[in-house]
């Protein structure tokens, strides 16, 4: 693939090295070698990597951590709240349902440089509304006024779930060739990719008190719209045979589905090109197609990957559960990686 | 009680003033209203608030999270990541073995200005040496590289624990007058109160490269001691019916035992004076008793509450769990809060 032009931007440019997070990561994973007795919690192993699983006395748990990023800086600069403490809840349980799990609860932790009550309230009626989108409820959390180490908020939360009766992990194991892939419309760029999106809108001087062309709302609360939370799907589908893979697009993009299974092809026929503020970040930033797709959801949030049969049914079924939106997006070949034949574009694996 | 002279200091006059952390956190709570139904996990009250506990299927599970705070910033100066590394699991397993679950693992929140493998491999080597103490695994985590949000490491954890066969959990409901509380040494100032500790280091223009006298180990290896892990003092005792409260002595220090029964008075009639390094804080800042032992765990980290009965087979047992350094440090009286009748101190409750 021919380099892009020098104007063109990339997540790396704007300060997130992928590589050098890897090698860190490597180190540390490589110094942690100790396995606990099986009497302690037996992990589960699988490739999905969205959430550990532990197996804990009759039950299994997943457990999954992650922070909203760099979005909060944008949510500071706009004085709104709310979106971000939604994310922290989305964030954490749209992991979960990637491994079919329903998530029972969550703890926040919040490392601010001066605590706000104003602050404060807003992003407890955001982490109210992501736990009802849930399901699930808020079960401590740990509150750290650490000037001296954070300029912004950093929002972290960990979330924990369960299979219910019989229900087994999703790990993606029964993917194979033929396969339909499902997805579900984002609700924008999530909580992913904002240190890039705040370097395009530095940079293009955007106006986020007025809606873009073709839009009705200010763009920065398009830019701050909460993460869909796809729970609801999951849910529905996560205990049934013909499911046999579940992937959030989150950091990463469309690279998410290469952790489900190394030994199939994931063909995206269908995922949408860059509309708008996608399309609005790709003109912005003069960036490639390889890596929007790489860095975004590219307007589809979460995928399910189903057995060929009882498509219409399955639809119907999502429909129900609050996802009309509903569609096949592409499908599972032979082969490994992902790729997306509109553009050209081939993935080797997730990072 | 004398208010403390003017050149004295305090934990709020160090920057962390904890009224706007409970104005603050109150207003988050009180917007958080949703409770998911039961068969979505359920909640299990009690007082304790060391961990959130959840019933799951047939399995009670325990969460909790928490930061190693500031501390990490003398890590960074004296470039040493292995204790707080430590310090991570060891400030979330503690606060498991405190409602008497056993950990059977933890997930890592890192949020970085940017990854060195160097330090990333000192952490997970110090991470590696909490999970041997505490016997659990590493469950998953997440890097965040986020220099826009942090100036330092911000080093956070997620650890869950259950309840082997038919222990229950340690919430204090049981705790009554008569009952003796058994002290566990600390390791130090353990995670807690550092933004403090670095003024008075300021203050003093300490040598942290050179021992204290009276010790053999340079002044900064002797802050950085990791927080002593608890888990198999908390696993030998746990389960016994003599066993009625388990407090960890962290932020907050002597006050957290007011966290177990506010239907009863806790009384240090044994608790440690202010010594070694708690001795030189003491000096260094000119600090109010009351203000010591309400900010550091001032040489205990780790208090059983058990009834009077069997002290020295609890004792016998506690030695052979790896602490021999148990020992009575007080009793449960008829009254609320906690007293320290040496200092004639005394506090209404945890905050």
């Amino acid at each position: 693939m021919a380099a892009p032009p020098p104007t063109s931007w990339t997540y790396a440019r704007s300060g997130v090295d992928r590589t050098s997070v890897r090698s860190a990561l490597a180190a540390l994973l490589g110094a942690v070698r100790y396995r606990p007795p099986p009497s302690n919690g037996r992990a589960v192993e699988g490739p999905g990597h969205y959430a550990g699983l532990v197996r804990v006395g009759r039950e299994t748990i997943a457990i999954t951590t992650d922070t909203v990023g760099t979005k909060v800086l944008l949510a500071e600069q706009l004085g709104r709240w709310e979106e971000v403490g939604e994310d922290l809840v989305a964030v954490n349980v749209n992991d979960l349902a990637a491994v079919g799990a329903r998530p029972c609860g969550l703890v926040d932790c919040l490392s601010v440089p001066s605590p706000s009550p104003p602050v404060f309230a807003a992003l407890g009626r955001g982490i109210d509304r992501g736990l009802r989108a849930a399901g699930c409820g808020l079960l401590g959390g740990e509150t750290a006024v650490v000037p001296d180490i954070v300029r912004g908020h950093d929002l972290g939360g960990t979330a924990i779930g369960f299979f219910p009766r019989d229900r087994r992990p999703v790990i993606g194991e029964r993917i194979r060739p033929g396969d339909l892939l499902i997805g579900l419309a984002s609700s924008g760029f999530h909580a992913n990719g904002f240190t890039l999106v705040r370097r395009l809108l530095e940079r293009t001087r955007a106006d986020l008190d007025r809606p873009r062309p073709g839009t009705t709302i200010p763009f920065g609360q398009e830019l701050l719209a909460p993460t869909r939370v796809y729970v609801p799907m999951s849910e529905v589908m996560a205990g049934r045979p013909e499911t046999h893979g579940l992937a959030h697009i989150s950091g990463g993009g469309v690279r998410n589905l290469a952790r489900l299974n190394p030994r199939v092809a994931f063909v995206l026929d269908d995922w949408p090109r860059p509309e708008g503020i996608f399309r609005w970040a790709m003109e912005a930033g003069e960036i490639a197609p390889e890596e929007m797709y790489q860095t975004f959801n590219v307007g589809i949030g979460f995928v399910l990957v189903v057995a060929p049969t009882h498509r219409s049914e399955i639809l119907r079924r999502l429909a129900r559960a609050g996802a009309p939106d509903a569609r096949v997006v592409g499908h599972v070949a032979r082969g490994r990686g992902v790729e997306v034949p509109t553009f050209g574009l081939s993935y080797r694996g997730y990072d």
